[in-house]
């Protein structure tokens, strides 16, 4: 607990740095969400490209496949901004839980900082008390071998015997005031601790929901790969340049007789 | 082929419609290159925030697990700019030997061309010759039938004999020139066909490197995100409280003496 007894600030403030993290990891998933939502938005505008390139030529049709796959990929990201956007919501509630609870908490050790307060005070008066005794006694001892009158000498003892048993009753003081805050301080350490440990189980729960949606769009984003990959594939070169004829009445037949002729 | 024997027309513009449809992939891929880039960009802000996060609380020290992963979802989004930054030249290459192939497949299908332009303006002249005809036949009728003189009825006749061979001979001259451009015309569709089908497969080749960068990328990711997860899993409650305890100093043990306390 070092010199000055001040385990218990340190425990307390580093209860308090709990809502500092909690908020920071708010700012982190939020960070993250808007992160996702613009890359979502930039998908939607990459499909409506591939939706307005031109009609014409054998490749054309491929595009389609651009299209609904792009547009797919922005569902998939926009759908796990919901996602980050409820779990903010989670968290903020645990912000709020968090600060109640420290609060609550502050009221009950209060009687623990009152016995550091205490000792620490006590032990400022046990230290001028020892200085003052050694002192009285140097001062007695002095007069003593100096030769002064036993008048001096007795009135210096008083004051010695007032000084030993000052000093006395502060030892006593300190000792009852130790066993006291000692008491306290184990209770409340053990308090602080299992705050921290539900602290961190609390925040682990956040992010595991964090990974489980991460992960859920992960698995989503392959599906639509794969569904591009295997819709490129099955579009055939064969079809492309069947479309093409069909659509331009260049016919699989030969080139024939134009209307209107015929031999006399 | 419709009215107008138009199927070269078709068939030589879908042609150079390769080239668009090969510039707009170029600007596909470059536009998905630009949203990975912005998105690896965030993501190495968002890491440099995870690192700034406080030092304090016994949360602190999983920040590092957040900056870690994040930094690594920048590296797989940025070496996907990479291969993609790489493949756009190879399709600029692509844009190059396609217009370079064109001008030579215009030169070579000059003769196709001449021929379909040959048939148009036979076709034509065809027509005007059997107006031309028809009409005359029909003024030799009506000359004889309203009794004209022989002299006009033989005029008339001359002209018609002339009508009749000039429209005979344009119906051989269009056979003819058919002949030629069915011919011609064969042998170019198929030309244009067989470029359709390279510039196809061409294409299918360029999207297949564009799919498998992406699901590098997307293996990469998965790895990343695993690897997050077993970070913060293997981050136990204890080893946090542990490294709280060992850097605040507030011990496993009872809380002590205070330096310098002493009994007299």
């Amino acid at each position: 607990l070092g010199e000055k007894n001040n385990g218990f600030d340190v425990l307390y403030h580093n209860m308090k740095h709990g809502q500092i993290s909690t908020k920071e990891l708010t700012d982190f998933i939020r960070e993250r969400s808007t992160i996702e939502e613009a890359y979502a938005r930039s998908m939607t505008k990459l499909a409506k490209s591939a939706g307005n390139f031109s009609q014409l030529g054998t490749f054309a049709p491929m595009w389609d496949v651009f299209k609904g796959s792009t547009e797919k990929l922005a569902s998939c990201h926009m759908e796990l901004v919901r996602k980050l956007q409820e779990l903010i919501k989670e968290v903020q509630k645990y912000v709020e839980e968090q600060s109640k609870a420290h609060k609550k908490t502050k009221e009950e050790v209060a009687s623990t900082l009152e016995a550091v307060q205490n000792i620490q005070s006590i032990f400022q008066a046990l230290q001028k008390s020892k200085e003052n005794y050694n002192a009285k006694i140097v001062e007695q001892e002095r007069l003593r071998k100096e030769g002064a009158t036993q008048r001096d000498v007795d009135k210096a003892g008083v004051k010695a015997k007032k000084a030993t048993e000052t000093y006395k009753s502060y030892v006593e003081k300190y000792a009852t005031a130790k066993s006291e805050f000692e008491q306290k301080m184990t209770e409340t350490a053990q308090k602080f601790q299992d705050i921290e440990e539900n602290h961190i189980l609390h925040m682990k729960e956040i992010i595991q929901s964090y990974s489980l949606y991460v992960d859920e769009t992960h698995i989503q984003i392959g599906e639509v790969h794969h569904e591009f990959v295997r819709n490129i594939e099955n579009t055939s070169v064969e079809s492309l340049i069947q479309k093409l004829a069909e659509s331009k009445g260049t016919g699989k037949e030969r080139p024939g007789k134009p209307p209107g002729s015929s031999k006399p």
